[in-house]
């Protein structure tokens, strides 16, 4: 099954969130509206609003409105994010889509950055459930140690696979458990749902960015909308890198580091076994996160919970 | 009375909520323990907790944890706009002291303001208040409108003070208010009380910026911490800057043009009749501040919340 197929039995709550985020910054200062207009114009994976939904699922047959504006939240907090993350690296594109920083300038992103951060705290705190408004919060602090351990380690061609774990564990993995954990709070799941629910979210998100980092290597420029090889020409070590260095010969090492040849690093690293131990991690975790899932209820939408993981990792875009 | 007496009176809560503030950040990633503890560490007024304070005397003998907190919380939202400001403005120092984008750089700059606008957050949402955390989300999008309007206006020779009200009113004024009206919701305040106090702390916050931009006119350096009409080298058109404009020959609007006389221009408003009108502005804004008050609490916490109001005019640092 595809995210798509898995993504159906939600798609009609889905549809209500997008329709929801085309609200956000309307008839506000014209800067606010166009840049929002162009970060939500564009047809993203809307996984973590996906995630929310199917989880409320689990305990309904229909989002009730709070779920609904909760996912959408999810989804404005992911895109406050990367609008700072792409000022931070200086990027200039992002699906193919020009970034705010470069389509506008650098200041403009923070502001926008801000407002979207507020913005996800008003519909949240308008929820209802303080835990929950808590809960983003603290997500949002993780998403900034993920981000200042990354800025730390760049060029650091000695991290190992615990420090890459921390690192994404901050940065994408708290979100994806945020978006499954808070879906289970809404839903009134109990305390051992809760806990089985971030884990399948967390174990989730690992494995969803390890894919991520392994596609930066595998695809190329026309499938990425940036050249491949870019996080490893910006010194962002990441688990297919790690594990090339762990049996690089001297000279491979050098040409890991050496920043004029990136195009031969990805293509090295590409032919490599690497790439098959980091998609087995991924698999790995995948299996663990819908393994946590046995506690909740079954039927149709924690089968589709289990599909949408599976994806992440077979996912080529 | 001086602004220090007027605080006297919760001298010990607001103590409390420094101590509160050194804990901000603890145990969490060094960067974060570094620039957080730079922060907090210098003397500052404390004007916007103080005001929390003040409200809560009007209601009860001693400030709860809670109020504390609140008051902690609105120093951290305020201390994240700083941070973000002086990014956006390329500052290189605040009160004397190197900012964080000096001192670190500005993409530390950026996380270490996310990390304390969700810091403000977690806070808040602890608190127990929806209408509080929802009141605090909407006041940073007000603060982010505002920093548009200024971006927007820079150079603008020709904007008038209705523009510059908006502009202070969604950067400064919005937290006054915020402080003033949510210290009075946390207290059960009646909702004419509430709107009295959401009027007081909006007309103070006005007030204390005119005064804030009069200062950097009428000062030098060694008060500063920042060069003298430093609003005006960026193209900030300030109050002082409006009436000194409305008056002015073409030679006069020429020098306040021209960047490399930014001496001779703050010289010359110095001397010229727009410094008076606009403390006169500043004064006529306390005394409205002032008498919204007149239907909380009478008593010393009322008192004392009218002699901060005018000791904020009559500051001169």
């Amino acid at each position: 099954m595809t995210t798509m197929t898995a993504f159906d039995l939600v798609s009609a709550d889905l549809q209500r969130a997008r329709d929801y985020l085309q609200q956000v910054g309307e008839g506000d200062n014209p800067i606010l509206v166009e840049t929002i207009r162009h970060l939500f114009g564009t047809r993203g994976k809307y996984i973590r609003p996906a995630l929310c939904l199917l989880v409320s699922r689990l305990f309904r047959p229909v989002a009730d409105q709070q779920l609904i504006e909760f996912a959408a939240a999810m989804e404005v907090v992911h895109t406050a994010s990367l609008v700072h993350d792409d000022t931070l690296d200086d990027a200039s594109t992002r699906r193919g889509n020009a970034t705010v920083n470069a389509g506008w300038n650098g200041h403009i992103a923070i502001l926008v950055g801000d407002y979207l951060f507020a913005q996800s705290a008003i519909v949240t705190a308008g929820l209802g459930e303080l835990r929950v408004m808590s809960m983003l919060a603290a997500m949002i602090k993780s998403m900034v140690r993920g981000e200042l351990l990354q800025m730390e380690t760049v060029f650091d061609w000695d991290q190992d696979e615990a420090g890459y774990d921390r690192k994404i564990g901050n940065k994408t993995a708290a979100l994806f458990a945020l978006c499954t954990e808070g879906a289970g709070v809404l839903s009134h799941a109990s305390s051992e749902e809760l806990s089985a629910l971030r884990d399948y979210g967390y174990k989730l998100g690992l494995a969803f960015q390890i894919v991520d980092d392994i596609l930066d290597i595998t695809e190329n420029e026309d499938v990425l909308g940036k050249p491949a090889g870019s996080d490893l020409a910006q010194g962002k070590v990441t688990l297919p890198v790690i594990y090339y260095l762990r049996t690089a010969t001297p000279e491979q090492r050098a040409l890991v580091q050496d920043s004029a040849r990136v195009d031969e690093a990805v293509a090295a690293i590409r032919a490599s076994a690497a790439i098959a131990q980091a998609r087995a991690r991924a698999d790995t975790l995948v299996e663990e996160a819908i393994d946590a899932l046995r506690v909740v209820p079954g039927g149709e939408a924690r089968a589709a919970l289990g599909d949408v993981a599976r994806s992440v990792t077979r996912r080529t875009f």
